[in-house]
């Protein structure tokens, strides 16, 4: 260990604190798709900033836009490295309500798991960072290299307006590495230090047959939104999940042997994954590399949502008059959204669905780090010290707005935090485990005392 | 005229009463899909008998089913002839309820308009029956034949219980003549004489993945269940609307020389349907005799509804765990529900879809009346006398129970009554024409004088 004991033990005794904070937080609802709480939650993370002895402000680009909460530490002993840390207070919907133990909101606490909608994802990622950064203040009154936080609140719709906010800002979030947003710990307890991320573009096609609802003994003669939307989805993929889209995946460039060879090391505890979800098989019934790739390179098209006419319990014999389905599509790198939401709807067009309409909610693209950088060994080094072994990842199958540090910072973007893999973010009964959180504050700790050196 | 104008007298002077009452029976809510209200809806039908001197009874076969209400007027001076109403106290579900203009339940009057769930289906054709009655009762202190009313709470649910109810009950039921739940009066205020009913067979596919929502992100290696029902309901039907499952039309058989004739002089009126509905076209582009022979004689396979992921506002990158679409599909004579059912479900198996649940909520046969049965004139001619003119149809496109009463019964079905076309029922803004319900109740008295001589 590098860092002096005098911190670690400054994070063990202040566990109280970071729960309760992080509770706060939780207590505080900011569900950016429904813009509930948003300017609350960026307040109040200010205040937490502030409670911990770190200057913030509050950015913004325009109205409507949710603000970006600043926050920054100079280095007195090492002015000339900068790391900069990269999370989100906005938080997923709760729905479907029903199914949540506990209000989505309450921060409970049982044993050794806090409960609630962002407690992992990604309130309690961002306390660790918070209170890493402070252990440092509060034992050393410096911090071993210049640190800056960048809390975005669009995180869950997409991040529509971080590639705007890094455009305009750029001088003030320059630095040389950004620790993200989140960081899963697997099965066996070991972190999985990630070097990239998924593009995604969610969509919403929508079909309007009539004016109103009708019997449904008029379907003989009435078109149904319902099947007409459901022949055109129908059009987007085959039975094993492959896009039928023209062009969809021309762009894809293939793994380097490098990623084969990461790829290989990776564990992956299909079982526990299994059991977890209670599925019997994975699609295409994958397994071991071909599912890692899978999870690391293969683009999906997913239906995230549906809905049409009478839902409620029992029957009703309705022709509805209109039918929607949300469909979320990952992208990996050299995929170009603007271009693939342009084959999409050539797509339709050509297939006879020109009627169908699109929404188009975001589209962003996908970045990768390379693994020979020496940023990758500091956190790798520092995940297997603090957790004694972790793994290192090529790509993380979920979306993050990479792409756009990449573009405008030019640093290097790796993901390590607290997140239990198992710990059901976006669903519902959302938890942290307690250890995972302590743990990750000591190996944030342990970065920044290597990036300092 | 065969009524005394001291009876149509009556009918106007006491148009009031009429309105009131059916505001009393609309305010009370009677969705039997939620079993609400129900048993409250069939004591306030009991109350209302009792008020216009009827006679009734609540008979039940067993907990949980809703109860019918029976009632029962003798003719003194025709105590040989009976004729039975039946109708029905219950009511679609009101969802989408942010699409209505007033609370569904409120009875609330604009114009010449009643409004609210039920106004139409069934409760304002009911109230027309009772009055018909009572206008005899109050004037002449007889009634010209005996009558009967048969009134469930099942109807809007499929009347999954009438077919007991008339076993164990036929004795008392048993009557000449049944004048049916409803009857449409067309935009050219042309009350349709219907002779037929289409069967129904209402289903729920559901699909289950996984114990839990995902993260979409999984996507690529966790099934989408929507995806898979998605598929399975589309093995059910070509674009055309015609279903693929083996046999399903084997038993169907074309209409008759007679049935084409009554089609042919049956008027359609295309444009209000298209404007009512804001639609261009109708399925298939069909028009005239085709659209015709569609409505009376087509079996259909329609959404009802569909639901899986999140269907909230904005985007939710969610994979879900379950997904469910609703189907009903019409039947029409000679195809046997029990043997389509086994026909859907053999079809599943052999496409593969072995995993896809099936729910029945219940099958009823479809049932016509022979054109050439003398009430067929009595009804047609009653009908030609009070509004002016009437048109006679082959079978409705819709479903109700008539199969079974012609089973117990052996009494020809004729549908007869004062639900404007476009009333909207089944939908928001559901309403009842006040004109067409005073003209309804007048139509009746003239049914009952005729079928008493």
């Amino acid at each position: 260990m590098i860092v002096s004991k005098k911190i670690f033990k400054f994070v063990d005794n202040n566990l109280n604190e970071l729960i309760s904070e992080l509770q706060t937080l939780i207590r505080q609802p900011s569900v950016s798709a429904k813009n509930e709480g948003i300017e609350e939650c960026a307040k109040l993370v200010s205040k937490i900033f502030k409670k911990s002895g770190i200057n913030s402000e509050i950015l913004r680009i325009k109205k409507g836009v949710a603000p970006v909460v600043f926050a920054e530490v100079k280095s007195k002993k090492n002015p000339h490295r900068t790391i900069l840390f990269y999370n989100h207070y906005d938080v997923q919907p709760v729905e479907p309500f029903e199914l949540w133990d506990d209000d989505p909101f309450s921060g409970k606490i049982r044993g050794n798991k806090i409960f609630g909608r962002g407690s992992s994802d990604d309130k309690g990622e961002l306390i660790t960072r918070i209170k890493a950064v402070k252990a440092f203040l509060k034992t050393q009154r410096d911090v071993p290299c210049n640190i800056k936080f960048l809390i975005e609140g669009e995180e869950e719709t997409g991040s529509a307006n971080i590639d705007k906010y890094l455009k305009k800002y750029k001088k003030k979030f320059s630095c040389d590495g950004v620790i993200w947003e989140f960081g899963y710990i697997d099965s066996k307890n070991r972190p999985i230090v990630g070097l990239g991320m998924k593009g995604l573009l969610f969509v919403e096609l929508i079909k309007v047959e009539s004016k109103i609802d009708a019997h449904s003994s008029l379907a003989v003669i009435i078109k149904n939104p319902a099947w007409r939307l459901i022949e055109a989805v129908s059009s987007l993929r085959d039975s094993s999940g492959r896009i039928l889209i023209k062009d969809w995946y021309k762009e894809v460039k293939p793994f380097s042997k490098k990623d084969i060879e990461l790829l290989r090391a990776e564990p992956i505890d299909e079982n526990s994954f299994k059991k977890e979800f209670g599925i019997r098989d994975f699609v295409g019934k994958k397994s071991g590399l071909e599912l890692k790739m899978a999870l690391a390179g293969s683009p999906t098209c997913n239906i995230a949502g549906m809905i049409s006419g009478y839902v409620g319990q029992g029957a009703k014999t309705v022709l509805p008059s209109k039918a929607l389905i949300k469909i979320d599509f990952r992208l990996v790198p050299k995929m170009n959204p603007k271009k693939q939401i342009e084959r999409l709807k050539k797509h339709l067009k050509r297939k006879g669905f020109g009627d169908i309409k699109i929404k188009v909610y975001h589209g962003e693209a996908a970045a990768r780090t390379d693994p020979n950088e020496p940023f990758v060994k500091n956190v790798k080094s520092s995940a297997d010290e603090i957790f004694g072994k972790s793994i290192l990842n090529v790509s993380n199958a979920g979306t993050g707005p990479m792409h756009s540090f990449v573009k405008y910072l030019h640093a290097p973007c790796i993901s390590i935090g607290s997140t239990y893999i198992f710990s059901k973010i976006h669903s519902p009964n959302e938890f942290a485990r307690i250890d995972l959180l302590k743990k990750t504050t000591k190996c944030i700790c342990q970065i920044l005392e290597k990036f300092g050196k």
